[in-house]
């Protein structure tokens, strides 16, 4: 089956803004097994619009249309679907009857522009939209089956998950011999795609149900198993035998699968244990606390953390001493350690954890170049823990790969 | 003049990856005053790529296609693109020259595969990689001519800068009656686009050779102005006294223009007047140090930062004292007060700034809801302000309107 994306909207072609939908289009086809197989973008031109339309229905089986459905002038999506299909548009009473209510609930007229929006092509199924005022509709057009939802991150993921995906699901499981697929992610940090490609290749060569891709999210790599059976239980069952061996080889690379986290896993097993972390940091500057906050009900766990730049702070809050500043510099694996140490006495947490790095562009020294990031851990036992990092990429790259380490560290203790 | 984009790969059709590309390249035409009339993104498909290419010549003036130029087996453009204008792919000696002096500065051997890269089709002219190994080439197909670059970003973008765009514009200068175009961009905070239009539009009939845009880059919004003129001259004088009106209008809603970013702006005040800041954040985590230590030399102004998630540290860190905590919470007007004075006094900073606020999901209280925020500037003279906004959206965007709040109230202090 041939599946097709349209987007429209001039927005999308002038770099205002990025189209975001697409992506999260595609990630959850995929996990129903399939490719889009091509993606065309036009602006709000009728002539471009109608030809992409005849175009993408002629090559397609299915194609999902965005955009253009709102009830300003330059909403021309329906007319222009209508000119596609050669079909008038008519007022569609359901539609039209779900603005009216919509309006009246804000206490608010419904004018013809907005009226505009419950007029569709002759023929199509309306679909009302949960979240919005545009609803959606379906379209045959020859063999093809067109889908229009509108382009509003908010609405377009509503109406996709809930309507256009599970029809695209039912017109797959249709097809003659086609086979269940189930994907599963796995997620590992500090493991090259190729090391990670190495030590995966002898376990896919027993599995040959599923096939194996990677992809790069940097700092992390997340390994993708795909399986495909005849049966949903023999596509699980694939699934797991493969994964257990992957985890089994892959160990701590490994830090969770499909949607998680690394903040959501790191907080998850605080939370479990009822500890509590609080952070110093130099070159992160604050991205380490955010991200690990970034997590709703992050308080339970998080008592918070400083942000060192200058000497001063790095005494009063994170207890280094001046002679390990005079001494190393504040970018040393001792200063690391003292942070750690430091912000854990100060805050009273479980665990202190500690940043200290060059991120550049400028600074670095003869001895730790620019991307080097000292990570530092100190917990209830034993003496504190310093891992030495060297990132490449710029300013804002380091200091991402520099949070992530860090967070790692603490994760890998806490298994 | 109808120029296409047409980007390949499988990684952009399954969700792995966004096409952040193209809005660059969007971005840098537009302010050659021209728009991309359409976006075509194909996977590594010999049939999809070959007809794609086929299309897309046949239908606008320039192309711009990238991906697929590496040397792997699913590197297909090249090939590609000599069965689309039907001619044989033949070996470019510079490129193949320039290919063995890459390898050999680091000591490595030209494999087959890497050397695959230096074939080009028959007719095209090749230009080199400056930061690569995949050269890039030009073919003439009809009237239209296709640029074929990599898609590795920082390839793509040196390629597009230095190669594509000053062709690109030269063939746009040589269109008859062509205008010269100019584009400024004022960038804006605290001002709705419904209100920024209502001010700008009576400036805007005076002003015949000024087409103006809106663009939401929320919590900024954007106002583009293009000129058109038949010189240069011509073109610069009308855009000036356009911006002058309107920064005249907008008074310190506009920050900065272009290019400027918020914390440089606000950087770049700091340093000039030899001031420092350190800043006490809540709900937001860490992300106002983030941004603001964002800018390169920040180090130069910026002390550091205290997040403080919990009661002790909000009265170790910033002085607040228990009896407002527990008499206003710790998110109100009079704790963001205590907390810009009491950060401003242990850090020993010119200006103290803090955040404190509700960024959701749960909590909130019937006296302030989710998305309640209080940003407090405590400075060498008088006693410290505070603003209450409230924001509306998820956690994320909840604590990036609350960073950015914050900054802009420091910013509008210094003007």
């Amino acid at each position: 089956m041939r599946i097709e994306v349209l987007c429209t909207g001039d927005e999308l072609l002038n770099g205002t803004i990025a189209d975001t939908n697409s992506p999260w289009f595609m990630t959850r086809l995929f996990e129903l097994g399939e490719l889009v197989a091509r993606t065309t973008v036009v602006g709000d031109d009728r002539g471009e619009l109608i030809s992409a339309m005849r175009e993408v229905s002629a090559r397609a089986d299915a194609v999902l249309v965005s955009g253009g459905l709102g009830p300003t002038a330059d909403d021309l999506t329906a007319e222009c679907a209508a000119g596609a299909a050669g079909v008038p548009l008519v007022e569609d009473a359901r539609a039209l009857e779900a603005l009216r209510a919509r309006f009246a609930r804000r206490n608010m007229e419904l004018t013809p522009n907005n009226a505009r929006q419950a007029r569709v092509p002759q023929g199509a199924e309306v679909v009302l939209n949960p979240v919005g005022s545009a609803p959606m509709f379906i379209l045959g057009m020859g063999r093809c089956t067109l889908f229009f939802v509108p382009g509003v991150p908010r609405e377009y993921q509503a109406l996709v998950e809930k309507e256009v995906l599970p029809r695209l699901g039912a017109m797959l499981d249709r097809q003659p011999g086609r086979l269940v697929r189930k994907v599963r992610v796995l997620k590992t940090t500090r493991i090259w795609e190729s090391h990670l490609d190495a030590r995966v290749i002898p376990i896919a060569a027993k599995h040959p149900r599923i096939r194996v891709g990677y992809r790069t999210h940097a700092p992390e790599n997340h390994l993708k198993l795909l399986a495909e059976a005849p049966t949903r239980e023999e596509a699980e069952r694939a699934l797991a035998a493969m994964e257990e061996e992957c985890r089994a080889e892959l160990g701590d690379f490994v830090f969770g699968a499909d949607g998680d986290e690394l903040a959501a896993v790191l907080g998850a097993r605080l939370r479990e244990r009822r500890q509590t972390l609080a952070v110093a940091e130099g070159c992160t500057g604050g991205l380490l606390g955010q991200v690990i906050s970034s997590v709703t009900g992050a308080s339970d766990y998080f008592l918070g953390g400083a942000v060192t730049y200058s000497d001063a702070l790095r005494q009063a809050w994170a207890k280094v001493n001046p002679e390990a500043l005079e001494r190393h510099g504040a970018v040393s694996e001792e200063v690391a350690r003292q942070m750690a140490a430091g912000i854990r006495e100060t805050t009273g947490a479980t665990w202190g954890l500690s940043i200290t790095g060059y991120a550049g562009p400028s600074a670095g020294t003869p001895r730790d170049e620019i991307g080097t990031v000292y990570c530092g851990l100190a917990g209830p036992e034993g003496a504190p823990a310093v891992e030495k990092s060297l990132f490449a990429g710029d300013r804002d790259r380091i200091r991402r790969f520099a949070a992530h380490a860090a967070m790692d560290l603490l994760r890998r203790t806490l298994r």
